[in-house]
């Protein structure tokens, strides 16, 4: 049963790439999911329904057997899973963690249905949250979402930030503006929706202000729209330089450990391939990496001691 | 007597988190701010404002009471703050403070609206920068703050050039569309509404080019309107990212005092702890700048000593 | 021949600048790519089309002879070309390059024309695809493209992270105002443009939410929109940044290198130069580097000789 | 006359800040500046123009007398600038400098305006040209025209780019929006409105696809829009933290070199500072590297050799 459980877990899990069974499931199962999100997609529009409602219908029930199917599997070889071993609780711990409540609520609208009697269109479109399972395929998204944490800090920050100028903007717009558009400036509230599109640059144009001053005022708020859209890409920027920074240093602590005996041999380069992959740096940098390290190893500082000519390294 | 304002000042002063008397007390008068806030915001609403008229001068009341003794308290208890004991006279140092003029301006509207007979609505309004109260509980905006001042000049030289380019987007647009648009871009100042809302990429609409002539020249300023966008994203990244860096640095100088004895006892542990939240690096970075002193100090160099020719790792 | 192939060679690569004729060559082909591209854009006008539809006949014969003839050429020639020569078969593995299918690209509409009756405006408008043969003369393009290469990951993890907030940014605001405006929000699809315009921050205002809910749920979306803009601004920073990091550590190497014999000749200044251009450093920063390296090379380092105690400077 | 001339170039100069005339004359020559920028824009307001005409012909006759007599001044003390020194000719070095064009380019209008019969409103808005004479005053503007002389490689690459999708989006838009909406996208040139709005994410909201085709197609163009707005933001940032970067290796070798008698004298002292402003690094970072390179002189490397005990440093 464990061997079993051993040999699922392994098809299961996405970051095994040489099986080629488990990439097969992995294709079929992100294929999948991009129906089902076409399918409700396409479901709003009523003429598409009225003709197609069958196989929606059809799309539907596969999906969720599919999906339920393949949630128990995650959950009973979930102990195989290296990340999870190490809790009290390992197939508890693995439902609560992000992934696995995202294909909980995946297909928690199906069964939702039956026990509840909710607005048909609102289960609907919460089907589509099943998009949030091809989190898992992508590499690249862990390193976007460390960066998010590492920074969340900040980003909580900006975000007030962004409330308070929201509240003076739409304010300043009130005073100025609300007697000559009582529709659009009338409380601050209604100020907020100009403020709001004005902050993010979207500028749709229903509502802008009129009088002169409302019009320095806007121009204002337009300008400090700039900087607070630059304060995510600053925050960003920033953290994903100091990530790529600490993955190469990770990754020339592991080389230099490798090097150790002065040779790298079959197991070890898999092993730095492995390495290489999950940290996301592109075979160019890891060759450069490695050029670096190598030659530092074989001859350590360069230069020579200017006295005794000898060299430093 | 001094004694009692030590103890006042331990709970009013947010950066001491394990008091929990201290931590309730943050937690009231921020949900009473935010309570404040969002009652200003809603009395512009009519509808609103006839019907709980008497809620919101309740809540004024008693916000003002709070909001007045808060203020009277942090004033009698500064000279226990460490950042004012240095200055000659302490009290009037953290009154001229940024968050001790914050909160004296918090409480002003309401007494000033006995004193002086003035616009109601703009009094009502100007109570809105209680909000500004909310900064004092957030450490990562010290961070934004701090990146801020650094890059102040920078900010300045950006602030200037939007001037400039403002005033010669406005003149070639009014050159070109004034004749065909004498309402919209009759004079400079008319053409610099439509100028603000292209260069900060807002583009609300309300307000184009006609003329062939003036439509290229409308992209050409649309196009520098991306670099003015453009400018305070770059001056805040490389400014996070040098700060970032030089607060790493000056942890990795902390741990290696605290490491001179080859071992971090309890005491340096708390300090540590408090260097790190000080400094707004997470737990993750922070346990990784460890390893990498600690490895680093126990001889985990790698290269070769100078000396004996052996290997340093 | 080979002689002859070599010599057209020369002339043909944009790389070897000292080369008058080859320089005159390049400033041909670059100035009938542009008066193509021109051609193209022009030839929609009507007005235009039908005054001067023999001009446009000639241009167009003109300027498939030049190409035709320089693909041939660049075909014929591309066994000389150092990048092609390690494949079995140069002469495929340049027809197969990017910048060679460009050119195939660019002379295909004409022939196409003959032989597939195809919508004339269609195939017009291809010819447009010529302007991408520009991308050859630009050095700094390389670098630009370098930075796509290796963020290709992260690019695409932001593509994702976009498709799955378009999805349910459409979804929301359907759910939202589909009752109240059937037209504009009467499926996902449809409240789809809207979605795209406001996170991307383009914000046409042509659909606009209208309920209160609506707006709140549009201002959200507008807030995330920002983020999402500053992806690739991140992205790309971060890699430009690594980019030009990387390539500074290059050219020290071969300064390094290059003051191994404590001089530099002549025919070593002349590579440093075109590692210099190819790497893209600026004349500026070139020298800088070579200062540092220099001093350190000469005894420059800072602190003392392990060996006998005198400082290295 | 030689010495009337250094002290006359003493006040001109608006680096050396320590001398009280030769501020008062910048502070003078700003305000007057400001002045005449104002001045110009308000002209251009019938209403203004027609009540205030007298003050500002007498505002411009005193202008263009201060400022003809300052650009006298200056091209007579240029041989003692050091900058210009060490050309040939002096003079003619500083008349084709960008600071002396701009001068010129502030008084000609005027002249202009007795020699050729041009039209007045063009010449007058000529005049707002002056306000670049304030590009002077501002020390910070120095590092970021740095920025973009470093990088004009890179921005151009950038502009390459931008005219590339331009031409490609304005293409697909007239392709398949042009039957429904043949007086917006009638023609590429027409089209290119729409592309150019779209691309630079202003979005006016004036001409937009209506076709489903069009709006998939115009949703394309906005995502590429975002990435395009990304570019100057990413060759910013990563110029400027190199600039920044560069700065402090600069401000270090300096404070190195001063430290090697192991104390920095007074006179020391004012050329460090000297260097600080000059580099435009505040003066907490400048404390930071300086104790950074203290303590690194008086210790060299942290650590010991594991095998004999000694110190590294």
């Amino acid at each position: 049963m464990v061997q079993l459980r051993k040999v699922i877990h392994g098809k299961l899990d996405p970051s095994d790439r040489s099986d080629l069974v488990g990439r097969l499931l992995d294709l079929f199962l992100i294929t999948l999911i991009a129906i089902n999100v076409a399918a409700v997609i396409l479901e709003t529009v009523e003429s598409i329904e009225t003709r197609y409602h069958t196989v929606f219908w059809v799309i539907e029930i596969i999906s969720v057997a599919v999906f339920t199917l393949e949630y128990a599997a995650r959950v009973w070889t979930s102990p195989e899973n290296p990340e999870f071993q190490n809790s009290k609780n390992p197939r508890l711990a693995y439902i609560t963690s992000p992934l696995a409540l995202i294909d909980l609520v995946a297909i928690l609208p199906f069964y939702l249905g039956f026990i509840v009697d909710m607005d048909l269109r609102f289960l609907r479109v919460l089907r589509l949250l099943r998009i949030l399972k091809l989190t898992r395929y992508s590499s690249a998204m862990s390193m976007l979402l460390d960066v998010f944490r590492e920074e969340a800090n900040a980003f909580f920050a900006g975000f007030f930030i962004l409330i308070v100028l929201l509240v003076i903007a739409a304010s300043g717009a009130y005073l100025v503006e609300h007697e000559v558009q009582p529709g659009k400036f009338g409380s601050i509230p209604a100020a907020m929706w100009w403020a709001m599109a004005t902050l993010t640059t979207v500028g749709y144009g229903d509502v802008t202000p009129i009088t002169p001053a409302g019009k320095i005022f806007g121009s204002l708020v337009g300008v400090v729209g700039i900087g607070i859209a630059a304060l995510p890409a600053g925050i960003l920027a920033s953290g994903m330089a100091d990530l790529l920074r600490r993955r190469r240093a990770e990754l020339i602590k592991e080389l230099r450990i490798a090097l150790e005996d002065g040779v790298i041999d079959p197991a070890e380069e898999r092993e730095l391939e492995e390495i290489r992959r999950h940290l996301g740096l592109s075979k160019r940098i890891a060759e450069e990496i490695r050029d670096d390290v190598q030659r530092s190893h074989s001859g350590g500082l360069t230069g020579q001691c200017p006295h005794c000519g000898r060299n430093l390294g």
